[in-house]
């Protein structure tokens, strides 16, 4: 059982991917996809007159403000557009994809985040109206249902409030949720980059493996998005997932590239190439 | 079992056929729930700058022609938007639905009609690149899957051709085929009127009741989307269906309402009221 996170549909190739995943099922693995779509939902919300707003936490890290108008976008954009594209190719290509988002069956259940503390012109403020959550249940119990039926799940990054409100949810920690509930031999959490570099954007500098009890003094390698990669797999394994790879997502046959040990590796050290 | 054709979300009160819905399943009723969702995507056509373009065929109908980016719009709108606001708000009021559209497990699978012939400024001419399909097959396996698992699919009307393309669907006669293959008893096609009209818009000119084998004679009666409601009727009887009610999706209890008689019923003549 792999477990694999891409982006977008932009920037990662889209055809490269799902020919990929129609090889790996071919051979008889179990696959399900979690994938992305922040970059997408930014541009359409400029067209539809509703341009993202980003802001930076007391903790300091930037992100971005999802009012109730720009979760009905995002949903939109992640669940019917990104999720559909993939499920369109999939099909193309044999795999019986079946696109899924959080609320479906209350596939990824959680907390409701509420209001975010922000700094704001040097002053801490609190802002209200936020759509966004945090994963702490998934329903295993449908996507095996799915899966033994032979589908493939192909997941869109929203979750359902324990209240009933649908929430936006980050993609990298969605896929660790989901994997660790699936007790996935395997995460692979695709990016634009070879995995977690030393020295940004120097790709020569590539970390090739992390032991499991070191992920946090990688910490200050990562950037940007990169930081909710690593967030990710350490949840990931500390929730029995054997290995997380990070990986190219740019490549032929990335993921197969990845299970392969091109990337980083994070793992049990008794699991490092 | 009864299968239910609502529109997109405005217009038909989200907020009572949800909790419709709610009771029916409730009292142990198996419900299925197509929707539809062209307003809403010509509003967002306009406004990402790639307005809804419609063509009359030689046969005098209006219809939409659906491009590749019109489809993919289409998609992001029905599948992203007004199906995911659906399940959040039936997942809200304790109903576990699931929110599929054609494409997903080859859930809804036709022909892809890719040219229409047209009339233009008095001239025939076909015009090519159409995304949209009739459908073929249902796979109702998944559906059963589950419906029998408690779980209640909320259907977004796009389907998928035997190429493996994704095409847009009409949304009443796809309620058809679904209410077909699950060999439903009843299927309830909500409209913004009390069902059909002798006289339009003259509301008290509605028609109860209309035997099986009579359908054709009423199409005359038919204005705009109302044709495809009649086209759809007479799909799905012949197809098993034990009867089709045309009703008004604007009341309270929408639903209980079409099945205690209130709009215009179709059927065999034994199971008229």
């Amino acid at each position: 059982m792999i477990v694999v996170k891409i982006g977008g549909v932009e920037g990662l190739g889209i055809e490269p991917l799902c020919a990929d995943v129609a090889h790996l099922i071919g051979n008889g693995e179990q696959v399900v996809l979690v994938h992305g779509g922040s970059h997408r939902t930014n541009v359409i919300s400029e067209k539809l007159g509703h341009p993202p707003r980003f802001v930076t936490s007391v903790s300091g890290h930037v992100s971005r403000y999802t009012d109730r108008e720009t979760l009905e976008i995002f949903a939109m954009v992640v669940a019917g557009q990104v999720n559909k594209l993939l499920v369109e190719r999939l099909q193309g290509l044999g795999v019986n994809a079946v696109g899924l988002s959080g609320p479906d069956g209350r596939l990824l259940e959680g907390r409701r985040k509420s209001a975010l503390k922000i700094v704001e012109k040097g002053k801490r403020k609190v802002l209200r109206g936020e759509w966004s959550g945090v994963i702490q249940r998934v329903n295993v119990s449908l996507l095996r249902l799915l899966l033994d039926h032979g589908y493939t799940p192909v997941i869109a990054p929203l979750a359902i409030s324990h209240e009933g409100e649908m929430v936006n949810v980050d993609g990298d920690r969605a896929a660790a949720a989901v994997a660790a509930a699936l007790g996935a031999e395997t995460l692979v959490l695709l990016s634009n980059v070879p995995g977690l570099l030393r020295d940004f954007p120097d790709e020569g500098s590539l970390i090739r493996s992390i032991g499991r009890g070191e992920v946090e003094a990688y910490f200050p390698y990562a950037r940007g998005r990169m930081k909710k990669k690593l967030l990710g797999a350490t949840e990931a394994l500390e929730d029995g997932v054997g290995r997380v790879i990070i990986a190219d997502g740019r490549a032929q046959n990335p993921i197969r590239r990845a299970l392969a040990g091109e990337g980083t590796v994070i793992a049990q050290e008794s699991l490092l190439f």
